[in-house]
């Protein structure tokens, strides 16, 4: 089993112990080739995923290229809300957290969009400083997770929104990403931190 | 000892480290085959409990089949409602909860039911969507562990409640079930998740 | 080493976890024997603490029977008022902690008591009901630790405090105590969970 | 490698634990001998740095006498502020944390200093006692860390501030320090209960 597929497993262990997807929630992918996408399975105890058990997909089409030997695994349902992450903002990994503290911060705002500012770990994020008000798209939940493809691309594609490295989702958590694993993993604690941060202050800062 | 017993061990030892059942207080159990039911002792420091510990159990009687070594250990007091549970929702694994967030939820009601909405994580109960307004019985508490029967076998052939895998116990937590061990691990993370959020957001939304 | 001893090592690894016992303060001591008790060294991290760096301490006069190999250790600061409470309480196990949820719990009343009632975790204590309104005895804080060893007499010995297992000190923490190890740890889990579920509840109930 | 990088590497992985520097963020760094400071690499996963990943740098002049192996490291931006704690406070051992009860206690006071009172944790530090007004400066955050060095200088300098063994920078987080590693551990320990008790009790008090 490769490296990429132990890491993933390493982190979905850590942001179990996070409270950040509990409950079989949330989900994890990363590029392992250009194209070639790991996906975890849906509807497991995800700290409990090991690599053999990730799903490899094609980035464009969303076909399974290879499925794992488990033959009751199927892919996560964020798989095409990854997809769209990973070709509209050259993501090499992305995450999908169940946290509260995401919940609550979409709380924070009735628009579209969460500002934060007045933060140092602002400054963990590429290009935005501390001075900043960071702007975090946030989109209506859906019955089901493939039917916020269209409103997940719509924002991604707004440029209010070009700082930013998470997706909130109303009532459910956000989707965090960055170039690669480790730098998904610091930008899934950036904003874990940032959400708990607005949610303690009371209110989008 | 058989892996189902391991399992519930682990799943005690994670459930404390939750702060779900501290002071010895919170159970659990399994059936370990049909009729047989696995059931943790009674005012024992529930982490430290070893396979060898539970009681064997006949689900429709109540007579203890198998005692463990240790002969000072009792069976718990858990045992009625967790038949009742098993036998009225033909669930195979009961999860005794005494959590803070169970407390702090019941405590939003005065009425007996819990209204929970606005939350992806409803889905993850059977048959339950995002959209639902998800109600879970709540019983007042009794001085004793069995009184509670006649009130929770009341709720639980309530129909209002026919989507719920929980009732919450006035002052005092929660006793959650699944189909077997892994839905009832994954049906306490839920409701764990959902009493936090609705404590968090300030009312039964 | 004998097993209390590393059993005392272990109580303080788990509740350093806890933060009841962080920035080298708190403590614990039990009976190695009758008359002889095991008391925790002051001013080191707890959670480093080895079973051969505790004092044995005559009960009776205070005096230390035995010094741990370690030159620099001085006994704890807690040992007066860790011997009132085995004279008066018969207890052989007492903890004392410095858990902000029993500084924040002391902070609901400006009495010499706080009240707790409606909670299934009174019932984790010898001789009381979920149907109890239980007085934990609350002193002031003085600037030794000594010098509360007169407060701390007078009221273990005031009968309206007869049924409690703790004794709150304001701005400080509290004491905690069993018959043996297990019970201290029991009784430490069930006034932990006490003191969180009254601050949440937002007043002595 | 020296025993004082071990030590260092296990603070780290307690520290993020902690929440205290996670995203990459915060640091430490040590004396290795008079003159000769430890320096944890700046932007990298704080728990997963090794005791071969630190720099040593000139206490004096800031100047690296020794880079690690890894060429891709560079030295943490915080060893301007940590040499000048060391300097003006002789301080053998600097924590920087990105805590959030930082963050928030610093939100309590529009002024450039914090005041703690009525804890026993007070005690926790070199002459303080719990009857004291201890007073923590707080300095205004800048876009780099660097250009803190000027208001930290002041504040280290201000004799109201003679007894702290902190900063705390506003939106940002705090610096700690104490003679040694282990005192900066205890420290670091004694001030985020400050921090979470002053916030929990909703002003400086």
């Amino acid at each position: 089993m490769s490296d990429q597929r132990e890491r993933l497993c390493d982190l979905l262990r850590r942001f179990y112990d996070n409270g950040w997807i509990s409950g079989t929630g949330g989900g994890i992918c990363a590029l392992e080739a250009p194209g070639r996408l790991l996906l975890a399975p849906t509807s497991v105890h995800k700290e409990l995923v090991r690599p053999e058990d990730f799903f490899v997909v094609d980035v464009e089409s969303g076909r399974v290229l290879e499925a794992p030997p488990n033959e009751r695994l199927r892919p996560s349902e964020c798989g095409d809300i990854f997809r769209s992450v990973i070709k509209l903002r050259r993501a090499g990994s992305v995450v999908h957290s169940h946290a509260l503290s995401a919940v609550l911060a979409c709380d924070l705002t009735r628009d579209d969009a969460l500002a934060i500012s007045s933060l140092e770990m602002l400054k963990g994020l590429p290009g935005v400083t501390n001075t900043d008000t960071h702007l975090v798209p946030v989109v209506p939940n859906t019955p089901r997770e493939p039917e916020l493809v269209g409103s997940v691309d719509r924002l991604l594609s707004d440029e209010r929104f070009g700082a930013s490295y998470a997706i909130g989702v109303r009532d459910h958590g956000a989707y965090i990403w960055g170039a690669d694993v480790w730098e998904a993993k610091k930008h899934a604690e950036v904003y874990h931190f940032l959400f708990e941060a607005v949610v303690a202050r009371g209110g989008s800062s």
